[in-house]
């Protein structure tokens, strides 16, 4: 988990939106999920915010992990970019998938339940690589961007 | 779509629970799927109440259709049943995932939107066969019953 | 807290709506609620099935309670019973409002935070007597009957 | 309807909050409201941005309201200001609740709701004057200021 939309709060006092604790674990739960699942939370920014040695934390961080199958929770803002720093880190036999959200899961409204059990599902089944899912698609990293007038996600 | 818990809703009149409409199309769009979707509503029954006739008319919409991809939302309760018909039926060159709630989409604890998400997902990438996608997993239609006690799908 | 269409839980292993915990705790945080409240579970049932022993002892709890102001969380089906076997308790000096929900709480559409909040408003400030709070309106124990085709509460 | 934190929704392109339409239609269907309201939206506006020419205007549409009884959604940064101006108005025969949420109503964990039920059932039974209605308590205008510490509503 990077933060991003999907785990956005908002805050009482300030009337602001901010990061507190990952929905993650909360969502893991409501979907029923059976996976063995190991959470790391790298960061909690919104993707605005993500400067090259934040990104290079995550690329580390797959690195790092044995898992072979990743889901990269992500703002939607700098998904592709992130998407594009870990293919470049060729990081041979994993298959990563980044997800997000354009509503935060505290909304009643938000896409982010959805895109987890997509994203969950993709990693299990794609060959290794790097791949952006939403909006019920997954796309190569570099096949895709932000479609920012619609908030969708659509192939180049 | 066949009903299922996933559709059920309050009938706050009576207090009992009962089949209106789906609900898929609003989970569609909340999940801000983009997928080219053709929905059917096959039938709106409670699982336990699908008998072999019924069942025979899911697997002749199946045949019926021209989609390569079909997701069937069922009842949890004969899921596996109904996978098993679907397969013994050689519905060849298709991808079939049944998938269902254990939780009425209309609750807030609902863990529908995750399953449709799993479902619309791994139906696109799977080879030809019958699936069952529950509890964020996938399962060979043969290969997986419905643990009554945990209420969660498990392999066999 | 009596039960009631208000407190009714969805059982994901049998399909069916039951009683575990009543949610007027979590309701009042959300509400953020002030008022210094006492919350006694006298009972957690479907008003369908109180009998006479069992409304009395919710008018023996009312007497027994050293509070003026008191709001009874019961089922809509015999409410108004409920309300008439109070006031024939003639329990002077109390203000004695009851209210429920048409749909479980734990619904997404559920009144029942809306009643709660119309329900403690209200025994705050009318005088003392015996009423039911349903829909936005307080009604005289003995001028309320609930129609049961519309699922409202009207004067009689 | 004045706006406030109440009625604000999220923007899922720019990611922040803002104003549409008044959720107040939606939350009166939700609790099953069966009062006789007529709803007149005077601004949208976060009431921290409420100024002298903003707050005469929700003055003069309570003078002109042929109502007894008028229920204010308002920002709660404000509020007591507002409750104030219309004070200074003397509008007799008139009784006037204000009330507002601390968490926006399309948000699951919404005060909204609770204390919409709240305030609708204050001004039926309060007598005239201006009051403030929230945390489930209501105060006279002139005894009351927001803790902007804790987020509630206290007595001074």
């Amino acid at each position: 988990m990077t933060g991003g939309t999907f785990d956005k709060e908002y805050d009482e006092l300030t009337g602001r939106l901010y990061f507190r604790d990952t929905h993650v674990p909360e969502m893991l739960r409501r979907g029923r999920c059976r996976l063995d699942v190991t959470l790391e939370t790298v960061m909690m920014v919104d993707s605005l915010e993500l400067d090259d040695a934040a990104r290079a934390r995550i690329v580390e961080r797959a690195r790092a992990s044995r898992e072979r199958a990743i889901v990269v929770t992500h703002g939607t803002d700098t998904m592709v970019q992130t998407a594009a720093a870990l293919a470049a880190a060729s990081l041979a036999g994993k298959t990563i998938v980044l997800t997000g959200a354009m509503v935060p899961y505290a909304f009643g409204s938000s896409d982010g339940l959805f895109n987890l059990g997509s994203a969950l599902s993709f990693v299990q089944v794609l060959p290794q690589g790097v791949y952006v899912a939403m909006n019920g698609q997954h796309f190569q990293w570099d096949a895709v961007r932000k479609n920012t007038d619609t908030g969708t996600f659509e192939a180049i």
